[in-house]
């Protein structure tokens, strides 16, 4: 493989959406074909499964949540991530392994060896080569969406303020245990200078010169 | 738990249904609640799930096959099965555990110990306390689905022949390893016959007397 895999997480209202869109409009002036994906929901199956996940009006057990999460990840990274990374693409993508750790592991209590373990399968090991993580305030986060929105959460957004605080710790956490991979940034701050940052650690990666500190 | 978990395993053709429907009929006869389910597909959220699974027209990732089914596992589990049981009632269900890992472990290749241990998490551990598995030769059960509905099979139907033998062989094996939980009848034999030795192997479970084995 020769591409470059991506991944933002972190929690909603943190910007991941914004910061996708700046990034690759750099990447791609710089020359580099960008595909921009998400899980749940990045192929048609997936949309299907996301649906399923995010919109169930009834109760949905917690391990089949989890196993959709799995089966909607096995679908996307064998046909849209690995083929993109083959032809020496950059993937840049919206929630990968470490949101099912931190929402279904921790959050949810079903424990995140288990989770990281059933979705490395469902992966075949594709880890990313750096993972962005926007660290925001719980009640900043949940404030943004709000108002972007209208107040229409869908059901993980609309759980209890703890289980995001628990979210949040949890990113924290896998962002300590592996320092090399992550890039925590402070997402409180304006869109141009999270996207420095941003900007900086990507461009280290897939080989663009770091932009001028002096220009927004 | 003071109900009876029975599975019923076998390839297509062996007459699961049939034989579930006997089964039902003289449980009921002598006072037993039974819950006849199936996996995929015994909820409303796997009842989706097995449409996307066995009736999708472009390719499935085999491990997001494996997953889906996983998930629906964990619904069904949870939502139907476990609460039956703790009612003291007979659940009889079409597939579980053992077809997953006969046809994603053993004959698409992802591992029998893999696919063992997610459907287990799944389940969060519930081991039926008898599987009856309907053993028969390959050709004459697809030639008996045939026969029933005209041609029209599914995705996993239309496998090839040596798909569904290696199958047979992984059932074959399941039944091996666990002799105290399987029961095999040779479902070449009348329904009649093949009924007398479920029921004979059931009442043994639940408690009721053995049929006569005079009467048909």
């Amino acid at each position: 493989m020769t591409g470059r895999f991506i991944t933002l997480e972190g929690g909603d209202g943190a910007g991941k959406t914004t910061q996708a869109a700046l990034l690759t409009d750099w990447l791609e002036a710089s020359g580099r074909t960008v595909v921009r994906t998400r899980e749940p929901g990045g192929t048609d199956l997936g949309q299907r499964i996301r649906e399923m996940v995010l919109h169930e009006r009834g109760h949905v057990a917690p391990r089949a949540e989890a196993l959709l999460y799995a089966a909607d990840r096995a679908h996307h990274v064998e046909t849209v991530v690995r083929p993109a990374l083959e032809r020496g693409e950059v993937v840049l993508q919206d929630r990968y392994i470490d949101s099912s750790v931190a929402y279904q592991g921790v959050a949810r209590g079903l424990g995140a060896d288990r989770i990281r373990s059933v979705s490395e399968w469902a992966a075949d090991g594709l880890a990313p080569d750096l993972t962005v993580l926007l660290d925001l305030d719980v009640t900043v986060g949940r404030a943004r969406v709000a108002a972007a929105r209208g107040d229409t959460f869908d059901r993980l957004e609309s759980e209890a303020a703890a289980f995001h605080e628990t979210v949040r710790g949890a990113f924290l956490d896998a962002a300590a245990a592996e320092p090399a991979r992550f890039l925590v940034v402070d997402a409180s701050a304006p869109a141009e200078d999270v996207q420095r940052a941003v900007r900086t650690a990507v461009g280290a990666l897939v080989g663009i010169p770091a932009p001028d500190p002096s220009a927004s």
